[in-house]
């Protein structure tokens, strides 16, 4: 049985990653997985915020946003609104997690890093996407500070590499990656974040029709396990290229 | 090795579930895990928000907020800083998710129950403890909609039971759930909300120092399915009590 | 003429005041006015808000809130909504002016206390019950202070005691302490706030229906003279047993 | 003894009227008590709030805000910092229930009236003057909609007269119509609301210093009693020149 | 062909100026254009913003505001929604904007001036009146503090004039300060901010219907230079009055 | 005397304009003004917003915002501070208006149109490139619509093009399309809006530091027609190409 757009249940879609994409970020990057594109940042500041002042350590933190019509029919800015939705905070909140798992922040010194990650078009799987390329930004922004004497070297920064994944169960069967039109029908919904060593970051997953059972969980595990060796790959080969500002 | 208060890992703290905890509501359960403690209220409406009208089909939802005093330290309302916090959302959301797992909608036809979960006391474990007590308190409205003739009787809007349990890595050792001092200096930390039949509603793994190995979290969804056949049990027999109106 | 729950005009609900009931909150009281159920806790903290520091005062303020199914159908929370209502902001003003009418302030220090009231279940006389509640925990609050060395002994911060009541005209019958059935049906409403002296705190009448006249007013606070003289006495007699945690 | 501006403890300050300052609103009042001016427009609009529609009745409601320069020290626009203030709210609604206790919502049909009530220069006692101007731009918003035939002639939505003046307790001595340097100084601050018979609309009494016997409280009200008689007196005064539009 | 009122196309309405306005305000003007008038107030206070702290200069600031029935039908307060919205923006920028092109920061040393402009009736031209008068205001304000040596003497920190005056076509006829029912029926509407040398400060024009030419454009430019001379006098003569407080 | 850029004073940076560019929206451009890149999309939806129901006549709307590290240094985003800016509110509003200017809103019918001109990266002139980039996403938005027959063919709803551009006084040179690091140092700002045939929609002239004279005025509006004549023809030869869906 192969799926809408032709892929077996354990394939990516494709993935691209530009670096390189802002003339002003330390570090950023343009992924796509598909259809899906966001463009991620990372901007560096010297200093931390209040509650961490002193300590000797950095930060890193994210905030997701989707541009009003990066979905198919148009959302309401949130600037707009005047407040974040519960889903924005959510993943928000997800991204940052993730990020800080791979990161020393003795080795950081006291340096703040934020990651920006805007939907520019979405197509299922955002957040992975967000998560998978706000890594490769960090990774730029971390050499960045580091060339500039921000971090000293010796000791790195980042003590690993993290890469994340969609899957879920549609129609019975575990899909790797899924597309929009896949999310919406998937009775069990799963987003891994895992390490370049294939451990877990964060595993979030949630039945949206029936409860799933053991044996599913596992199935989707090694789905993502998978994936996201993959994604592993793709971020160290975009890493491995020469920087060349496209901004 | 014993944990802090004694307890063995694969132990739940007391768990009591006092219904009929509030004269207005629906369904009200006052539910405490050790040291904390949720007070959940069931509240039927007639109708459904604007988007679902004239599907035939209800609505369940949920809000969960803590008390400014329920922590150790005094923290600010959401109310006076005019907005919701992400956690607040976070939690408000997979309330709503677990207790929607368990919910025929067109057996409910076009009513809506909300969910609120105020944290009156907290110690670790206060969204697990919210879902559970809330199950109890659903299952109390639903009843009385019964009673009511809002809902039809011969077909049960209830497809199962729902209950939630945290469990963690504490100094390499898988906790069953975790009280705050616990949940404080776990590694990784996981929440699993299950159906009364053993399968998952939602899996929430985080990483909070070191990523985790799939043994790992083999492990916690063990003592996790262990704790929430329990949790099953304790609510069960609630349900099977008289209930006395307490308000 | 006997009352809805067979009261004479000049009797309170039966009166309940629990301390205790926080195991993190310095001081925190569960107190009832018959089905009115508001919590009451009091946090301590050093030092005081920027336009009192170096005045060697301390400061006294209250946050009121209502969960949303306290009363009879649901409201919606004021976190949700974004703002808090006129009516919330004029009763977290009243309380805490209550409580700092028998504060000496430098006697307390440059130290504040803040006194969260949630009411669980209303049924008329919130406001009143809120300041009754608030001042036992204030007091073990204080006590707690001075046991801590934050407040040093010799000189007492509670120059007195403070309680409140409501009373209303009904069908042209003054009435104290009125519930909820009674209070729609008011032509004219009152709170007295009383020292346990006798004197006056606070007197807030308002003609719900018609104006009142002199002679009105002089019975209606007769009536809020004797009711608060009742719940002195209350006071006292909780603040006489021993704490015991109940949390 | 006399006080700061000469005055006897039982005299108002010079209260200046004046009609028709605004050539849009229907009703239009700049009310002066001494060096306090309020602006006091009356807006008349068919039509009343959804959860009063079809009952027959009308809605009078009041707004109260001060400039930000009305002050002695410049202070923040409500509009800028985008919350209400909890004393503005409580004015508001104070001015509104003021009004509406002299309104027959059935003569006044389903009309909506609002007062605007914008502190031009503040110097003690802006909510009494305000309720006291607006009462008259209410009066002349009401003759409009009669003649509009908005509101049918024949039964007067007006039932009586309504004025407000402040009262206090200064250096042990009662006095009438606070004057700012006296308000700060006052032990005990009373805001009283009358109709032109002589009864209470709202009596709103705050110890800011010491509780207030009993005594002082009647001393307090006669003081009121008064001053609302003369007030009522210049209110009459003025309705009873014609109206030249001076906007 | 003669205008609505009477008017030929290059006249102004009567301006009228009042300074003294409030008694607690450094300067106070109400300016009327016509049926406009607007009450600016300038306040002043020591120190300067954060981002200008320790440069020896000082800020200018501006906020308009209209009062909820300044115009035909009553509109919302802006505090009430919890929002400022975009024209208020605009406005509040082009005032500030506009005094700041004829205040030399460094002689004005490190103080901060607010102009408060809030619009008490409304006829076209609120924000040219508010200019006009705020320069006035500023001119006294300035004034104050020389006289209390906050500034110090020797050199002005006014380095000129300005004024500003709204210029529209209307039936195809170019017009000098448009009233209210003219500028609704402008097909060009411009707004320009002169100094008193007759330089420009801003050059606002916005096509309503049609786009405009050049030549049209420059007809507008010199009507509202003629304006903007005529203004400069007013302003001046207005200055050149002895100040009494009017308070 | 060249440019930072080596430009002369009357040539534009590169300009490019990419159709195509969102697989979801019905127009979508990345337009780029040298460094500045704006990515505009223009979203259908039938039917007006209430004020405009049943009058036959279509809307056209825009909101403008900034990627947070679009600019040299990050900014916090509006949604997380929960207002939205003067500054974005004025160029919102300027889009809107311009686009609204060539709109036949009988021949648009009740539809409505909104542009959302998203920074991805600032360089000066941000407002102008998003307003001659929306007006190009505006065109294909209205094709789609026509073709869809949501839009009924032979009366055309754009009557005219239009596009932007920014002059400015620099080191007293009048100089096109101000790339950041000169607009910084412009002494006069300007913003102007020209339809094809080169009349003006929107003149916005501002002095940074000196007020500019009227011959000053005519050589930045003579660059300005001048620039907006080659965008136009920039615009006609994107819209010439075939459409290829870029997303």
């Amino acid at each position: 049985m192969s799926r809408i757009d032709g892929r077996t249940p354990d394939q990516l879609r494709p993935v691209t990653i530009q670096r390189g994409w802002s003339k002003h970020a330390e570090g950023s990057v343009l992924i796509s997985f598909g259809d899906t594109k966001v463009f991620c940042t990372a901007s560096v500041t010297e200093g931390v915020p209040r509650w961490r002042k002193g300590t000797g350590e950095g930060w890193v933190t994210a905030e997701y946003s989707m541009l009003p019509r990066s979905t198919n029919t148009r959302g309401d800015r949130e600037s707009v609104r005047g407040k974040i939705g519960g889903r924005t905070h959510e993943i928000s909140r997800l991204i940052g997690r993730s990020l800080r798992a791979v990161i020393d922040f003795k080795a950081l010194g006291e340096n703040t890093i934020v990651l920006d990650c805007d939907v520019l078009q979405a197509d299922g799987g955002t957040r992975t996407a967000a998560i998978t390329g706000a890594y490769v930004a960090l990774a730029d922004a971390i050499t960045w500070a580091q060339n500039k004497k921000l971090i000293k070297h010796g000791r790195q920064p980042l003590t690993g590499t993290v890469s994340a994944v969609s899957v879920g169960i549609v129609g019975g069967i575990p899909l790797l990656d899924l597309c929009y039109e896949e999310d919406v029908r998937a009775e069990t919904d799963m987003n891994v974040v895992c390490t370049g060593d294939g451990r877990f970051v964060e595993v979030q997953g949630t039945a949206e029709a029936e409860p799933f059972a053991r044996d599913e969980l596992n199935a989707l595990l090694d789905l993502a396990v998978g994936g996201c060796a993959t994604l592993d790959t793709a971020q160290r080969e975009a890493l491995a290229r020469t920087l060349e500002e496209t901004g």
